[in-house]
């Protein structure tokens, strides 16, 4: 399929109903620790990482719609670490694979806007078409990253409920108008959406893990945007799960899943397969 | 003054007590925005970034303890950003003025074990001396930074009070055991220090603001680590309101000021009365 004519025009949330239509809802995490270098035989260094890269290139580009680079696992190299997610996320692209990357910025507004120029939009240090930001120093100083990705069509995720059991104090603590913090950011990207893309799929999305169980207290669908659901397979959440979590919004979700796939690489073939077993998985699960 | 013998052996707290008695409190921030850049007559490029460099360096050495390199700024201009930074904290470093990376990372426990492999001891991707984390994804889930830091002797603040008031709301949002986030911050890296360094001064800060006034409700003392009090000047905190908030332990804090100095620059002897001006003002305030 061709997204060419959308790519650049288009926002995220369309890019990805496209993606979803040819390859399936499963994005593929690349998140190469020292393990999984070591597991495929590569040493755990910068000369392992950018091998792992030109495989995982090759495995990506016709089979998955999107992937999801989680930063860590590069910064792990310094610059030269980063000089390699340049690379890959630049032959992603190119190869119409939408990149995600789970960076998880978050600060005051100021710095957010920095943090905003780093990778959204074409004259990005690392363009990137959507970027997870943490809402710790508040939802309203994520702004300049809103703006900032409304004006180049890409895609915000703002981390609301995670897969670690560690994070559900905090997540579900209940600010002074009675909602925990997970209902008001679901709540604060409603209105976020409606105000960006009035009677469609908006550019903000969520963090949104689904091994907590069906959310009782949320609107998932009144959200307005797309559901990163991370954490499928190596962190607890079955396709089941993730199906119970989204019924009410099933094409909106966009489940990933890292270690349990890449656990049978580096052979390409073994990788493919994996994924479309999962992918498969998913998408009876999900029903779309 | 020679911290050569401290530098590899003590850990941070005990550090940056050296370099306070030597040099004063004052963090000097190096935040190069677009803005500064531009200001001190420099492109808004990675060769700007680099000659803003070589500038800060000749200041910082034998003029402050500890300078803070908020990564937002240095990420904008991708791999050859992160390239630059990495000589900065070398450089400095070499010269015995501590390096902070404010980049408030914050993940899942993997994930943030791949952090501390980026940033925390001599095998870093890029060593630095202390690091800003972000807890929204849960106090607990820092478990691998703690360790990490502990290990080699680094510094480690955990976001607690930010800056802005966007932040308050949820920074304030009440946990099932009634206390605030920001409370139970401080009550969970007081039990953290206490464990990793009883009765002396332990590895594990916070990063806690002294614009919205002294806190009524939290032990600082018994926290039991230092706090890095960012914000001063541009943002909005005085001596004063510093002095006020950590007036239970003034010896402890560490305030950073970054577009307020560097306003002044490019020129080098500017850089440093501004500098002294500032610092100044805060050691007669906190008196230490």
């Amino acid at each position: 399929m061709a997204l060419t004519s959308t790519q650049t025009s288009a926002g995220f949330a369309d890019r990805f109903v496209e993606a979803r239509k040819a390859f399936g809802p499963l994005v593929l995490g690349l998140d190469p620790s020292g393990d999984i270098l070591r597991a495929w035989g590569l040493g755990d260094d910068p000369d392992g990482l950018d091998r792992f890269i030109d495989v995982v290139v090759e495995v990506a580009i016709g089979a998955v719609g999107v992937v999801k680079l989680q930063s860590a696992f590069y910064e792990r190299f310094g610059w030269r670490g980063i000089r390699s997610l340049a690379r890959l996320a630049a032959e992603c692209r190119v190869g119409q694979v939408l990149v995600l990357l789970d960076a998880k910025r978050g600060d005051v507004g100021s710095t957010n806007d920095a943090y905003g120029e780093a990778y959204l939009g074409p004259a990005a240090g690392i363009q990137v078409d959507a970027l997870t930001v943490t809402p710790y120093l508040g939802f309203a100083a994520l702004r300049p990253f809103f703006d900032r990705a409304a004006e180049h069509g890409a895609g915000l995720f703002v981390v609301t409920r995670s897969s670690n059991p560690e994070g559900r104090p905090l997540q579900t603590a209940r600010g002074a108008d009675g909602l925990s913090v997970e209902q008001k950011l679901v709540s604060d990207l409603a209105l976020a959406n409606s105000r960006a893309a009035p009677g469609r799929l908006g550019p903000f999305g969520s963090v949104f893990c689904a091994n907590h169980g069906p959310p009782v207290d949320m609107d998932l669908v009144n959200m307005g945007g797309l559901f990163l659901c991370p954490g499928v397979g190596a962190q607890g959440a079955s396709a089941a799960d993730v199906a119970a979590c989204f019924a009410s919004c099933p094409d909106r979700v966009l489940p990933s899943a890292s270690r349990v796939l890449l656990a049978d690489g580096p052979d390409p073939s073994r990788l493919r397969d994996a994924l479309s077993a999962l992918g498969g998985d998913l998408q009876e699960a999900l029903g779309v």
